[in-house]
């Protein structure tokens, strides 16, 4: 077993050692049901790395590392209900097997359980903790907004993407490591390192995100293919050829985003797509942002075997097949 | 100005430089909104006098006051999309003015919002301030999960009733008021005792609340008259009324709790429980838990003009008419 396994291994069994109460049923169960639904455990594991790079000791880091699991599940319970999805992880959404009611009640037992899970921070660190996960706590609900705002806006940039995705989805990746790092007491410069490296990362990852939807393995990915093109989702994919396509192509391009057809929808705009060169132009910002991260990940002094695995784990995410 | 009023307007004012983003507009504006439409301010000033009691000066338990109110207003904002009700405080819920997915997503913020106030704690007692406040913010999703389960439940209690107030209500004011306590770096058990103090008030102020929606003056309270009993929403005199009807009686009132005739269905139940005496078995309980705050706030030792004024202040919420 690797390294890595084993702080995995670790993470797994200690969340299982959360114990939520046992009633009102309808309040737990969707929390329990969440939670054991797997998923890749990436933060988790990020707020141990962090630690680890600072300190071996990391059984401070457990807790705070659940916290952000909890707090991460609680947020796809709630967009699940605003974005009407059925499924979740290959499974009913919590409010398609119960009700729109049960996933906003447990959803927010979900957030507070996060806290208390935090609030075990050792208390020399507890205020500082609290601070970095506040702040990316809101930070995700408002990427959350924009995407929804996003949604029936006609004038949403690049920049307003990128933007988007970085609250929505890099910061937690970034605050996690922040959240390890002054666990095992790094200081203030070397804390924020690893958190821009977690944030360039996050951002190459919703672009890989945005690619594997279309150019991915379907199965693996476990998503339906495209599904971003049905829903004429303003990924960065969508904005970059609504910027090049010209003429004809402009004119097919938009009357395929009001298209109900879906698989001749998918296919003619990936078509699209292709003719564009988009699927190359958004590999390149990807390995930007990841190389971007990988220099900041260059400034942290720290346990080298475990910078070493932080590189590894960026890599591997730019490579995945789901 | 009484000492009181002059604490109101202290936190008044606080509350008001609460300052939130402008952006996400949509995620922000719901929040203000929610704040700004008055309300009791009953929870946060226990805050502050729950801190009096043990210390003159409160400037440390004002942000810890207005995370309690923050979050009141979130439980609020959620319980109105759970409950489908149009109105709050007069105006129109959050979504029905705006949307379902707008209102959870800027009650999710407001959350967060008030964890942020209370992490502005003294780290000295941080960690003890957000254990309480963990508890009865878990405490309160219970209450409101209950709640939701009696509406289709055959079989509820007395007993089950005055829990699920306990937890839906009673706690928060306990909670502010130990959260208060422990910044006044009271003892554990006089904390507790301010905690018990506010938990039994709470469950009075409840009975008061769900006698003064019949035998209230309608204006005052600011709600449809009789709205639990067109709803056969299951208070504890609905549930008294069940469990002491008889023969014709108790056939009638199940008949009238099917009925959709909005003002008959009013008139009957309450002309039933003018029959049974339910107002004033209501009443009697009511004073009961209210005698039982008044012996526990009678176990708390400290600044005695204070422990006057939760005296005068838990009387006159049974007073109350509105």
């Amino acid at each position: 077993m690797t390294q890595l396994q084993s702080l995995q291994n670790q993470f797994n069994v200690a969340l299982k050692t959360l114990e939520l109460p046992s009633e009102p049923k309808l309040l737990y169960e969707p929390v329990s049901y969440t939670l054991s639904n797997g998923g890749k455990r990436m933060r988790p594991l990020l707020v141990l790395m962090g630690c680890k790079v600072f300190k071996e000791d990391i059984s401070q880091a457990i807790h705070p590392a659940i916290g952000i699991e909890v707090f991460h599940n609680f947020t796809l319970l709630h967009d699940d209900i605003m974005d009407n999805a059925p499924i979740r992880r290959g499974k009913p959404a919590v409010h398609t097997k119960w009700n729109n009611n049960i996933a906003i009640l447990s959803g927010d037992a979900m957030m507070i359980l996060a806290y208390q899970e935090l609030c075990k921070t050792d208390s020399s660190v507890l205020s500082q903790v609290l601070e970095v996960f506040n702040k990316i706590a809101l930070e995700v609900c408002e990427g959350q907004q924009l995407d929804m705002d996003f949604e029936t806006s006609e004038n949403v940039s690049i920049a307003d993407y990128v933007n988007m995705i970085r609250l929505k989805t890099a910061v937690v990746l970034g605050g996690g490591l922040k959240v390890g790092a002054i666990i095992g007491k790094a200081d203030a410069e070397q804390a924020n390192s690893l958190y821009q490296f977690g944030l360039n990362t996050g951002i190459a990852f919703q672009l890989q995100d945005d690619i594997l939807d279309i150019y991915g393995e379907s199965q693996k990915v476990g998503k339906q293919k495209g599904g971003d093109i049905i829903s004429s989702k303003k990924t960065f994919l969508l904005l970059k050829a609504l910027e090049l396509a010209e003429g004809e192509q402009a004119k097919d391009l938009q009357k395929w985003l009001k298209s109900d057809a879906e698989t001749e929808k998918v296919n003619a705009v990936t078509e699209i797509y292709d003719q564009l060169g988009i699927r190359k132009l958004a590999e390149e910002r990807m390995w930007q942002y990841y190389d971007e991260g990988i220099s900041n990940l260059n400034e942290v002094r720290g346990n080298d075997v475990w910078i070493e695995m932080l590189r590894d784990f960026s890599h591997n995410l730019m490579h995945r097949e789901s």
